[in-house]
């Protein structure tokens, strides 16, 4: 393990310096997601599968979805973004990094900012940007690209460069969304013990049993699975499989990071390689339990009722951690053999940055 | 006034009876809708209206949404429908009510229901009514039409009738929007007094400076407006204006219950007339000071914000009140008269009952 690799006590740290500038977003259950997660598949929905013709798992599945799609700028990545500025302010001080720029974070402290984005980004995620008062510059898709773009506007501007992921600061910025989650499970099923699948012993007490995100560049996995590396609750990754998305997942199996993709997965916030520091938390056994992945067409399935039972506005991204537990058979089972009594879940939904239109086009096709 | 015109205290007898069996849906705020609000709306916006060439209103507005998207059945239909079973089975007893048959809420308590719905209705709310084990009977779009499916269901079934507005204990039911509106209200900008328009004069402890939401069959309107009747909140009415379905704005200009009404509207929960114990409330000035109407392009536009920025799904039906509060000139222009601070407005978003297909359908066009 490296030295620098964050520690639960550093994400108790971020937290503590980013609480008065993000949401504390809602942990929200959903009877109806469970009973269907809880139903087996159709022996149908796992032919061509490697379970096809064996009978379908029976697990026991209660959600707890924490909702980021409600931060704010609409997705988890403000509380990296703070705490990258916050720490870079405390380093170098405001008025030397007013003379800089910066990330996302930067127009509520009143610093520039310059957004490296793909040029094929959705507008929703464009528009939204510049609403924040950043400048947007567009890039190639690759990672190749993107940096080729960032060293020429750092040489242009004299900016200070905050990773998207691959940073200690916004890991463990990430990393308080688990934060948050537990204290809010542990409140919840306290007032309310029906809620939990160990209603009956009553051994809810401890913890979430398992918590999934979405990996993309893995900022928001690795800092989760590092606040629950000294707590009992396993943690998941969740990925799209098109045009090889799974990259994470493909790493893990091969045990070497893949350093490059090339998809145009529907779930657009995950479609660039792990970074390096990510990398290392997440290949870590003892932080990360797995890493699943999912079909565009499980993706969207999971967003249909997302929007439509939940109603709740989450982009495909968000959805992949759900689409593994609804669809991923390899980790129903887990959850049957693992747990008799089941599992409480714990699903980042990672954001809500989409439009009318993008979800009229998704679901039309 | 009729005998039968129920009280606030009727209201609070109902929400007492029917607690246990609803939720108790979140009152929501939000910023980004707080703004675009308080902004004039551009000049463009008001040509061809009476307002053409004058200067736009520019009034203060904090909103505060009541989610019945959440509700159980995605509406505050639910509300009224228990109140109604509920009120029965005290009257006739639970085995007469089991022998005979109900409406929506019959299923929780194990009693047969026969819904009859147009013909036409979204399927969602078709798919939705069968999953709660009700017997969907199809008729044509107007009341003649539906009352007379009614008449032959009634005779063939011996099923006891429960009106889908016009009726005490639906009115009861559903003014306890209203009741838990206030109260969470109250407790809302005790908390955090800067949700309040009244921050610096400190003036919010009052209640919601008025309330509004959209006029169907007008059950909700009118419950709500007899909550408020005894205190200082207005409460308003808002309709779509496409193909005549503004028939309660109508009926006010006229003096007049209009009694049909013939209408498309993308608004599909407000086709119907207003009913006529609906009407003896919504027509007393003391209750409702005023009805408003919006365009199809209004209440879709109202939509988007709700779907793009709050990342909360709703159908068309349920935002025409932020509708009102966004579009309508003439009632931008009272609150900016009536209130130099501003307003705290309370919406009820009253369902959330639509699918992705009907969202990207809607905006298409």
């Amino acid at each position: 393990m490296s030295l620098t690799a964050p520690t639960p006590s550093s994400i108790q740290e971020a937290y503590n310096l980013i609480t008065p500038y993000v949401h504390r977003t809602p942990l929200l259950t959903n009877r109806t997601l469970n009973i269907i997660a809880s139903t087996p598949q159709t022996p149908d929905a796992l032919v061509g599968t490697p379970f096809e013709g064996s009978s379908p798992a029976q697990p026991k599945i209660n959600f707890f979805f924490k909702c980021e799609n409600y931060q704010r700028i609409g997705a988890f990545k403000a509380r990296g973004a703070f705490h990258a500025l916050l720490r870079l302010i405390e380093r170098v001080g405001e008025e030397e990094v007013k003379k800089k720029a910066l990330a996302l974070a930067a127009s509520t402290l009143g610093i520039p900012a310059y957004i490296i984005m793909p040029r094929i980004s959705t507008p929703s995620k464009i528009a939204g940007t510049q609403s924040h008062g950043a400048e947007v510059i567009f890039s190639g898709s690759t990672s190749v690209e993107r940096e080729a773009v960032v060293a020429e506007v750092q040489a242009r501007t004299g900016a200070i460069l905050v990773p998207p992921y691959d940073d200690f600061n916004i890991i463990c910025g990430q990393g308080t969304t688990g934060l948050e989650m537990h204290v809010q499970y542990l409140d919840a099923v306290k007032r309310e013990s029906k809620l939990s699948v160990h209603n009956k012993n009553g051994s809810g007490g401890a913890g979430l049993d398992a918590v999934i995100t979405p990996v993309g560049g893995g900022g928001l996995n690795s800092g989760v699975a590092t606040f629950f590396s000294d707590k009992e609750t396993k943690v998941f990754g969740a990925e799209p499989n098109f045009e090889g998305a799974d990259d994470c997942r493909r790493g893990l199996d091969a045990g070497q990071r893949v350093e490059s993709v090339k998809t145009l997965t529907i779930a657009d916030g995950l479609r660039t390689p792990v970074g390096v520091l990510n990398w290392e938390v997440i290949s870590d056994k003892k932080k990360v339990a797995g890493v699943f992945s999912v079909s565009e067409e499980q993706i969207k399935a999971a967003m249909r009722l997302v929007l439509e039972r939940m109603k709740v506005v989450v982009e495909p991204s968000a959805v992949v951690g759900l689409a593994v537990c609804l669809y991923n058979e390899e980790f129903r089972r887990l959850v049957e053999k693992e747990a008799p009594d089941g599992w409480d879940i714990g699903i980042v939904f990672s954001g809500g940055n989409t439009t009318v239109e993008a979800i009229g086009k998704l679901f039309s096709s």
